[in-house]
């Protein structure tokens, strides 16, 4: 792939996470902002149903329904379902190539600062990455390795990621970190423009990255209901070491549960809401330094 | 009244605010825990069908139902409507007096620290403001005056209250607030037995409190989107003076708008989520200090 021609800015695919759903109404409003020459971009609003009563979905999460099964067709469809496929007719004009790069945007109840999650480790999102830590060295690199359609949107294309930010509740926008995030899509928007102009030269060789090795969830009963809470010292420390014997989670009892893990591990999507019903308290990841080229 | 004889404790009124609903679970599972000899206490889940589905509530705000016209009967009644009833009933069972005290457990994503909010100036619930301060000086006291049946639940008694704490998201659980909750509501309890037996000796004879002056809005277009932010330098500073001519708002161009008032005023409940749809971005209040005897 040596030239992008089409890109996609999503927001509001999880209904109560504002931020993308107002960047998306700003650059509907003001499409010169996001417009570059050498490329078309898309962008829309991901899950109207769920933006308008004020919810992540309405039956079930559309980011869990971009599969190689669910896109073709579904027996009884959910309302996510039928809106996946329509995103991905949108993504894919008849006529048109498939949109090259896709932009997710997302918020998190967790500490996740301004994270680009990947997908796969493709040179371009490596090189991508490499020059947005380059810009601002406070954006953080997570590599969730996925195959293609694999049910997340940014894995319906090679070159699709995640914005991620937080922390910030569910239902609310925060200016800061709204402003950071939209300097970062024209910090993406204006990486490509160089990169199909063959101007870019690479101002980092290494990239520190956090790539996942996997979920922890909390405690539970028989029942499945949750029986501690995260521990006050792991909470909002996402990307920071957590050792053998540290304290991960709190009964409500007030009992402390440790980490029994052998060797250090780095966790992320620290008490992320919506990861409750997927039972999931954190990401844990390792921490890593590539060089890249 | 010089004698409490019931107190009730609820947890869940709002379903997506984890503190109160896991407090109630546990008082359930040991009830030792709010047992004292002088009065019985009673703990309950207020809106278990929203808890379950993770929200606010199901058809209408809980919280709002609590009306002398809801409460006697309603042509087409909500979920929350025929809830509101039921908990009526609860609180008042046959033969049994009603409920003296309520305490409304509550959550939000606005920076309220450890709250009590008070419908009325009860001495009694003065006295109680001033021993918690006393006990903890970061407890902040709101009153937010109201006639009785004005739809909360703590309007259904004259002494009831609510416990506000943040800033936490929805749907998840912070172990350091939760905790502190927790000592709150025991210490609430300790206050009310010390009252019973006589023991208790007033504390502190002045109180600082803060007097609701009303709401702001979030700035809207003519189909009522919102159209600024909370000004990145208001957001986390409840309780905090704001003066003629600061900034409490940003709009998504990124255009500060000011605070064109007359007098310094005190924002708290500033961009709690459940209130975009209220219409509310912040509660205004006046700093007071008051004697209390």
């Amino acid at each position: 792939m040596n030239q992008i021609n089409r890109l996609a800015i999503v927001g509001g695919s999880h209904g109560n996470e504002l931020i993308g759903v107002y960047l998306v109404k700003k650059f509907q409003k003001y499409p010169n902002l996001i417009k570059r020459q050498s490329f078309e971009t898309v962008s829309l609003l991901g899950n109207p149903q769920a933006i308008a009563a004020g919810r992540r979905y309405i039956d079930k999460d559309l980011n869990r329904c971009f599969t190689e099964h669910n896109l073709p067709d579904a027996e009884t469809p959910s309302y996510e379902e039928l809106r996946a496929k329509e995103i991905q007719q949108i993504l894919q004009l008849q006529n048109h190539e498939f949109v090259n790069v896709i932009i997710d945007l997302h918020t998190s109840t967790a500490n996740m600062g301004l994270c680009i999650i990947l997908g796969n480790m493709h040179p371009i999102l490596l090189r991508l990455a490499a020059h947005l830590r380059a810009i601002n060295p406070l954006v953080k690199v997570y590599i969730h390795q996925q195959p293609k359609n694999s049910g997340f949107l940014r894995s319906v294309s090679e070159l699709g990621f995640a914005i991620e930010v937080g922390a910030v509740a569910q239902g609310i926008l925060n200016a800061e970190l709204f402003q950071q995030t939209e300097q970062l899509v024209y910090a993406v928007l204006d990486y490509f423009e160089e990169c199909n102009r063959g101007k870019l030269s690479l101002t980092n060789n290494n990239l520190t990255l956090y790539q996942s090795l996997g979920t922890v969830d909390y405690p539970r009963n028989e029942d499945g209901e949750i029986q501690a809470m995260i521990h006050p010292q792991l909470q909002f420390r996402d990307y920071e070491p957590l050792h053998p014997g540290e304290p991960i989670f709190l009964t409500f009892k007030g009992k402390e549960i440790l980490y029994e893990g052998e060797s250090t591990v780095y966790p992320i999507f620290i008490n992320e809401a919506a990861y409750y019903e997927k039972g999931i308290a954190m990401y844990l990841s390792q921490k890593e330094v590539i060089d890249i080229d």
